[in-house]
């Protein structure tokens, strides 16, 4: 609101209609701030009317000026029907990410076409091997843009061309995404190019191009592939961390409820214990984001990256569960220099008894329940 | 990179020509972190192909995923003049906001019209006021979307219409600056809605709509309005503070280099002694982000807002120098019933000798000067 109280008096339409209601003030009861006389824990209310049915002013209204306030986080976000239903929200989610790629148990496997600098030509023979491999989807590195080495378009039309070529080898349906983190007027162009060019996912950055972006694809109909969202940029704009930080958003809202809001199938973050440094707990809040009750939106596949070892992936399955798509990176390339052999032993490490090709024995029933 | 660094040897092409290069490493030698022996001040550089050409990648390549880092903050960026030349940077710059306001002198003073929840006659009634008044720039309050209570269209005709009107009665070249925190498929046909209705400027909010749709306006060859950055939702980005966290960008980056970087002709934040706690040192690194050379860029205005009182002007002004925009929200609302007389008060008290319409004495020289 940002005007004095004075001016907007108790009782007025304005007061009861638009601004904030405090609903609740207390020390939080959980977390790690519990029961700190110091640490507040507020619920504020607003109408929906003061979002206009608009993703960008909701997150205007969630954490606009408010965000230049020092010692303020939001620590949850609750958003009722008549909001959940202004956006598309996810078009696959779990089980349709599960149908597409006709995997109906196990962990899913992503790894990333990297380092930038290669040529189209030599990303498109990693993705060929990694697909042979069965690696369920083959994302561009986060840094693959419209760079000279590999431009845009030219990348997307082998890669996804390599990798149609090893699903019609294997039989399988692995899914390449490339890297949609591109100029605001290109963004819709560039999907449709790598729908026709045979992607069968993208790869979004919405804390660069903007949340309401990746919801703009999500909700376009003449669109109809998946999408994965990355968190760069955004990391720092998160709170929590080593020091408990109170500022910035939770992982669970940042990292889970945002992304699926903007209709986002699956959320890209750093697991704990890699290098970045994220907990148990946070990524156990991420995991809730995308699946916890909320509206009709389907439950999305949180997607954990960084340091795969035998121990790290049971510890894995257990915090997230069943439903997960692992990010593997440096570790598959350090492998071996046999792409497709170091892609069989993370797919077996993961704990996937099967890639579901037609070489493989389907679970009975699957394909029949399924499509 | 992202790859174990024996997957990308010493002397390789990709070495060379795509991983950052470490330039320097060395304790900070100012700052709040000076000498400190647990803080490192890193200058890396990036060859410019790495970016593509395109802003959306550059931010990446700035602060992707090391923005999931902690203790990491980006403290400034250097960009050569081959990376400045792939954007439009400010369409009008200081110079170009003061001939187009015909202020050639002086600070300059934008308000706000709130509260959401008025109508949009309520508003352009108070638009008309404040024009009349002599406020420089009238921009909707950032919180102004389109709510039901004033859709955008008919906002942004009521209003420009109305300021239009007390431009009429005046002489002068009041602006009227509506918001475009839109979706990201409108923003760019709201932005030419508001040409066409007459508005003299517009308001964006990069930190939601990401911020290359600013960019992108920016070097709309059919837009030809002034760009004023507005910082809702990035304060969180933000490092520094009044614990000097290593964390996000410096003010200076965040509010100054990368709003002029996208084509910002002047930047808003909360300034220093405001509700907001910026220290003098913060906002004083956010005008020189705004003034310092950065190739054939102008100059942009930092609009410093919040708690207009005389001494706080007088201070403001030796801060940030003569070229200023000052944002005053509620105080003015509170000031007086009567909008114009409330305008005039806080035009006198920030300091402006005149208006600058035909009504008052032109400096001498000045339009054949400037027109």
């Amino acid at each position: 609101m940002e005007l004095p109280a004075s001016l907007v008096p108790e009782g007025t339409w304005i007061r009861e209609h638009v601004v904030g209601r405090l609903e609740s003030l207390r020390h939080p009861q959980s977390g790690p701030h519990a029961h700190k006389s110091d640490a507040w824990h507020a619920v504020v209310s607003y109408h929906a009317d003061t979002a206009g049915g608009e993703l960008t002013q909701l997150v205007n209204v969630i954490f606009g000026n408010t965000s230049m306030k020092e010692n303020v986080m939001v620590v949850d976000v609750d958003l009722p029907e008549c909001v959940l239903r202004d956006y598309p929200g996810p078009r696959f989610g779990v089980a349709g990410l599960r149908r597409l790629l006709r995997v109906p148990e196990g962990p899913l496997v992503m790894t990333a076409l990297k380092p930038m600098g290669l040529s189209s030509e030599e990303l498109a023979e990693i993705a060929y091997g990694f697909a042979k491999g069965g690696i369920d989807i083959i994302k561009d590195d986060h840094g693959l843009a419209d760079q000279p080495y590999a431009p845009f378009d030219e990348r997307v039309q082998l890669c996804a061309a390599a990798v149609a070529r090893a699903n019609a080898e294997t039989g399988r349906n692995v899914l390449y995404a490339p890297c949609l983190n591109a100029p605001a007027h290109l963004i819709i162009s560039r999907a449709h190019t790598a729908r026709q060019a045979g992607a069968g996912a993208v790869l979004m950055i919405p804390g660069i191009t903007g949340l309401d972006a990746m919801r703009e694809l999500a909700g376009d109909g003449s669109f109809n592939l998946p999408i994965i969202a990355h968190p760069a940029l955004i990391g720092c704009m998160l709170g929590g961390g080593s020091t408990n930080r109170i500022a910035g958003f939770s992982h669970e809202v940042l990292l889970g409820i945002l992304p699926r809001l903007a209709g986002a199938d699956a959320t890209v973050f750093p697991s704990f214990g890699g290098r970045f440094g994220f907990s148990v707990e946070e990524c156990q809040a991420i995991n809730a984001g995308c699946t916890r009750p909320m509206g009709n939106y389907p439950a999305i596949l949180p997607s954990p990256g960084g340091g795969m070892t035998l121990e790290r992936i049971a510890q894995m399955r257990e915090v997230y569960g069943p439903d997960l798509l692992l990010l593997i990176g440096g570790s598959l390339y350090a492998h071996s220099e046999n792409l497709v052999d170091g892609a069989r032993h993370f797919m077996k490490l993961a704990g996937r008894k099967a890639l579901y090709g037609p070489l493989e024995h389907a679970p009975h029933g699957y394909r029949s329940h399924h499509m």
